[in-house]
């Protein structure tokens, strides 16, 4: 009766089966039925107090109910008639005893659990622990993901913990802007500004070492990150590596130790993803042997440039170069911008951005230049001089390829966006993952809570983006090192461009999962996550933009789509696209591997598993999307259409492409990871890792692997059930694995990672 | 040659081509083949001057070179001869001229386009502009959209656009909050604040009026906005459904005036979802007639409560009622925290939540009770009361039914949040969608720059989000209307519990539908989507926490997946889900129609775009994935499983579910009201809309319909194809269509869509 009632009102159906059990219940005498059918009166429902008795009553068989009586409702009822002082009954009889249960099963419930639910006991629910047993040392893996540079790595952390490093939230843009300077300042004086800087001018001569810099100063404050990458990146990379030996010797040394502070002014408010485009005049001046640099209306100026509104005494401004009435395309100019009191200089008007949605510890601001003039030396002429007779040579005669060369320098930035987007990731899952095992909500019926992470769709909200995070940790690792083997060696053209790509595709798709996840891993912690104490408002609102700045992701990826067209063959513009696409068009008829139906239908785990299969199901991707693009834009060329409206048709199709890039060199980075570690207990851990990402991704295109006959519907299914299985498997290990990402409690700050919260 | 080196570098295999053309060129002298021969030599290319001296010659032929001359360079090529003065050549020969056509080819050019680039032509590519002809009348559109109470949302958007309703970007926090009573008290003296309550006691007694007010007053500032629903809506609303006639007579009027600012105090820290787990206790002491208010630890204290911070005076506290050594569950009781200078009162411990990602308007705090004692009339009793005698007693006898009425109070809390969801989004695609028209980047060769909204990506970005939008405002206004039949009425139970389950459902949905639609926006403006001014920061900020508030999103969509297995069956616990599984397992079988393989085939335009095609899809997803959770939880439950952990093992399943029910209202909603327009062209327009939507969402989740088999692949490709038309279809209109939205400038303030900015 306490079961009927107290789990919601009873309903007729349940009352009409009550009463045709009680009618054939012959062992009740006319008391006890008719005392049951006034309980069960629906237009007099008990009060909540003769409920509570009746519950007082069951809960009093207290420990006794334990054992055997667990099983069901119907033991339970036995038990208490017996602590009644009835020790004999009717319902010793067997007939009665089924009756019982059959009244039971009526009621549709499930016996052990209202008994349980009764007694307030607890089902035995896994619980999440730190250290699962024969799971990976965190030592072990934090070595590894620390690779290369280590070291250096850890310098970077201890000094984040500093507090000259920690900025309040709750600090005006003023007061922010001068504690992140004065911050910076301390990162060049331990000689991190001119890492990358040549070793001839008191650099470190190796670009790979600032890269891990930046990828470990994102766990920090990301207003101090970007006037990092600005400064020593942006700025010194552009004298590094547009100017000549004279423009390094004169001011690398100044920039590296930020005595000379400047700015990167490519962006124009008309002008930010089509550079060539910029409107910026720099114009030869024979008589004065000098640069004229003007703005010649408003929406020309530079905008949204980090340091201009406050800081920078020199900026690398990006201009059309004209001499003697030739346009010869974008140049770099070196322009004074103040005089070292901080006063602008004269022609040079200066505008503040003023409060972003986040990064407010930059300065971004406007230029405009009103016929500000240069030095002839000014100009970074690496790859186009004026001489002193006022004549422009070139190594480059094409002013498009020229063009793309200069914009190179952007590569590095690109990787390193790219890496500070992975380190994001690491701080939000690191703080959820440890919410989410911390935390305890619901549970089963009578039991106590139980820790978030124990629930599927918590997992599944987590896991497969820590798998991701880890994926492209490696990915990124790789394209670094690949770039510090080919950065400023005349290597193979086609090697520059495939770096170009990866460095694009990384980018894009690292910075977009960065976005995604720091949403999610908000979300996972509830309220908690939106106090800015526990830092996604602001590690979002500062990540937000690393999906435009450095190239807008959607440019990007139609970069790389035209890398892979081209076959990493060197920069052209769209009117050799023809012949490209023809060429790939023509090829792709043999090109793609006939399907075999037997891999499409296998669905074992094993098979599901295996790093060949899942490689081959992306390249697969990747390869079918570059030949169906060709054929498609040569089909749209052949019927007469413009190279840019073919190009456009096909847009969504370019973007697929350029994502399928991206996430097939992910999966094999990591794949290469997990086979290349150090010990097998580490390469079992990276190797479940590893197939929880390849698996979510192709069950997150599954509409693309069905819709191309790639899987048949059994197949899509059993990936589903795999990554399932896995979000179980990892989910043992997630606190281990965060902990290995290696962000020391004072620099995560998050109280509600670290213990600290009240 | 000037497009050969002009385009990069010459290429090996072009140079090849070329020196075999010029081989088999008899009508060339040896002067010319040597001089050619000079201009290719790869080791000694042209000087940049010379190039662009070659181009000046080009381009000397100024308008000369219009008409037959674009065609190709062949003829650009002849033109210039003829202009350099040699009237009679060669080239007049047939064979020359084919083989010059020939040496086009092999460049790998596209003539047309080349000659166009070499003369700075454009190419015609479409405008979009903001009245298409035949397109939607925007009032017309407003006006259908407005309904019901245009009027009064006019009122409410003019008093947004006050500046006592603008609030800066660089407040510090205590002044917004400062500014937004003051915003607030505006709100009362208007009335709005009693929209709600009960006529008897000068309220309005039009819940649909208060959520179309609060809708409204989510295109401004949303600090208010959740102030707004706070003090009216859950603290209001508190006392008008869980209280009694005296309580309605003794606080509401004051209440709507916001004489007595209060708060709604269920949240505590360690139970946010778990809300029948709280832990504050409410012990009735018979010796002085009240309840003693206890906060047992300090993890039981109540948190993030609106208002609790520094307004509230009086507080609706939810607690666990004991009476006489019974627990009767959670129940709600009128707390005073604070006396009328602000101070608070004795036993009662108040503390500020901090600085949060956004909504800092909103003094959010935390609450302790040190052994409070209120009155025994503070207990809001209309669904559980203790008389004089100490009594308790309650027209709802289970304590879990009794609870989940008294959640009931937050159902319109819950359509609220999916309105303003509907409304931030609006106002970002009214940003978004204005930049895109406005904003030119890239173009065709030689042509002008093209907006944004003319690339197919841009397009499939922003258009399916309005469409979704559009979709989602009909889905919350059908609910808002239904919710006002049933609101404090006593109507059919599954009726209520179907209100209840679609707030859920588009709660949920609209949430996650605005946060991504918010980033999506902010991306597709780049960096001026960035800038504080332009509103994204503050706005994503302020909505993120929709998806946690009044409900996280993934509770929701379980609550919802329970209410469709149970069939709107009256609130139940897990006890009873082995009845319903069962039965609804068992009539799955039949339940579901047989596959129609014409109808998994057809591809054609007219069945995609059929609505009755579109409804079934959706329905068939529905009840698939009703009827094979059922058969999985059964299935598990047969196998010994708990019920916890079979609810646990199909989450994703159950989360899908829920997913698809948001989706299918949402599309049976738009269908509505596309049919019911009061004109032809206005129906025809949210056609297309409806069409992209309703498309775009089966193209999201094609993995599901190609697995299930009520797709086949082509007939996914061909909905790709649909939406990318769609998405042409639907650009023509996109201005019309948010400036139908009707927000007026002042009140979007974002100066890149208001044309304000400089």
């Amino acid at each position: 009766v306490y079961v009927a009632w107290a789990d919601g009102v009873l309903t007729t159906s349940e009352r009409a089966r009550i009463h045709e059990r009680l009618g054939r219940t012959e062992w009740l005498n006319e008391d006890a039925r008719s005392l049951l059918q006034e309980w069960l009166d629906p237009s007099a429902p008990p009060s909540p107090s003769s409920l509570q008795a009746l519950r007082g009553r069951i809960l009093s068989l207290g420990p006794e109910a334990a054992g055997e009586t667990r099983r069901s409702l119907v033991a339970l009822g036995i038990d208490l008639a017996r602590a009644g002082g009835s020790r004999d009954g009717p319902w010793q009889d067997a007939a009665a005893l089924e009756a019982l249960n059959e009244l039971e099963a009526a009621l549709g419930v499930v016996g052990h659990e209202a008994a349980r639910d009764l007694l307030s006991e607890s089902a035995a629910v896994g619980e999440v622990s730190a250290a699962a047993p024969g799971g990976p040392s965190v030592a072990a893996l934090r070595e590894y993901l620390d690779r290369p540079h280590g070291e250096l790595r850890r310098e970077v952390l201890e000094l984040l913990g500093d507090p000259r490093f920690r900025f309040p939230h709750d600090l005006d843009a003023g007061t922010y802007r001068r504690r992140v300077v004065e911050a910076l300042h301390v990162l060049a004086a331990r000689g991190w500004g001119a890492l990358a800087h040549p070793t001839a001018h008191g650099g470190g001569g190796d670009p790979v070492r600032a890269i891990a810099v930046f990828e470990t100063l994102a766990f920090g404050d990301h207003s101090l990150l970007v006037k990092y990458g600005v400064q020593f990146g942006l700025f010194g990379g552009s004298i590094a590596q547009l100017g000549s030996e004279r423009h390094h010797a004169r001011y690398l040394p100044a920039v590296g130790h930020l005595e000379l502070p400047g700015c990167y002014a490519m962006t124009e408010t008309a002008h930010g993803s089509n550079v060539r485009e910029l409107e910026t005049e720099a114009r030869y001046d024979p008589g004065a042997d000098a640069f004229v640099i003007r703005t010649p209306h408003p929406r020309a100026r530079k905008d949204f440039i980090g340091g201009a509104a406050e800081d920078a005494r020199l900026a690398t401004v990006f201009a059309q170069l004209e001499v003697d009435g030739e346009r010869h395309g974008v140049h770099a100019f070196l322009v004074p911008l103040r005089d070292d009191s901080g006063a602008p200089l004269p022609g040079v008007h200066l505008e503040d951005c003023g409060l972003k949605e986040g990064l407010n510890g930059v300065d971004n601001g406007r230029i405009a230049f009103d016929d500000v003039r240069v030095p002839r030396e000014n100009l970074l002429d690496r790859f186009g001089r004026v001489d002193e007779e006022g004549r422009y040579s070139s190594p480059i005669p094409s002013p498009g390829r020229r063009f793309f060369t200069m914009l190179a320098t952007l590569v590095a930035g690109r990787i390193s966006v790219a890496a500070a987007s992975v380190s994001a990731a690491k701080t939000g899952l690191t703080i959820a993952v440890r919410h989410a095992v911390a935390r305890r909500q619901f549970g089963p019926a009578g039991g106590p809570e139980v820790p978030l992470l124990h629930y599927l769709a918590h997992q599944r909200l987590l896991l497969p983006r820590l798998a991701t995070t880890c994926a492209l940790h490696f990915a990124v690792r790789d394209l670094a090192t690949l770039y510090g083997e080919t950065a400023g060696h005349r290597t193979d053209p086609a090697r520059t461009v495939e770096v170009e790509a990866r460095a694009a595709a990384l980018k894009a798709w690292g910075s977009e999962h960065c976005v995604a996840t720091l949403q999610a891993c908000r979300e996972a912690c509830g309220g908690q996550g939106y106090l800015a104490a526990n830092r996604f408002g602001r590690l979002m609102a500062d990540t937000d933009v690393f999906t435009t700045f450095e190239g807008a992701n959607a440019v990007l990826l139609q970069l790389v789509a035209k890398a892979l067209l081209s076959e990493y063959r060197e920069e052209m513009g769209d009117l050799k696209l023809w012949d490209v696409v023809r060429y790939v068009a023509d090829r792709a008829q043999t090109r793609i591997a006939e399907l075999n139906p037997v891999v499409t239908r296998r669905t074992d785990e094993e098979h599901l598993r295996d790093p060949d299969f899942q490689a081959a199901a992306f390249r697969y991707r990747e390869e079918r999307l570059v030949s169906s693009a060709a054929r498609r834009l040569k089909s749209l060329i052949d019927d007469g259409a413009d190279s840019f409206e073919a190009m456009n048709v096909c847009q969504d199709h370019l973007l697929a492409l350029g994502r399928a890039h991206a996430e097939r060199l992910t999966v094999e980075a990591f794949h290469g990871a997990a086979a290349h570690a150090p010990d097998v207990a580490l390469s079992e851990t990276l190797r479940s890792l590893s197939d929880l990402h390849a698996l979510s991704r192709l069950e997150a295109d599954r509409g693309w692997f069905l819709e191309a006959g790639y899987f048949e519907a059994p197949k899509a299914r059993a990936v589903r059930a795999v990554v399932n299985g896995l979000c179980g498997e990892v989910s043992e290990s997630a606190l281990a694995l965060v902990d290995a990402f290696g962000i020391p409690d004072d620099v995560l700050e998050a109280p509600v990672a670290t213990g600290s919260a009240e």
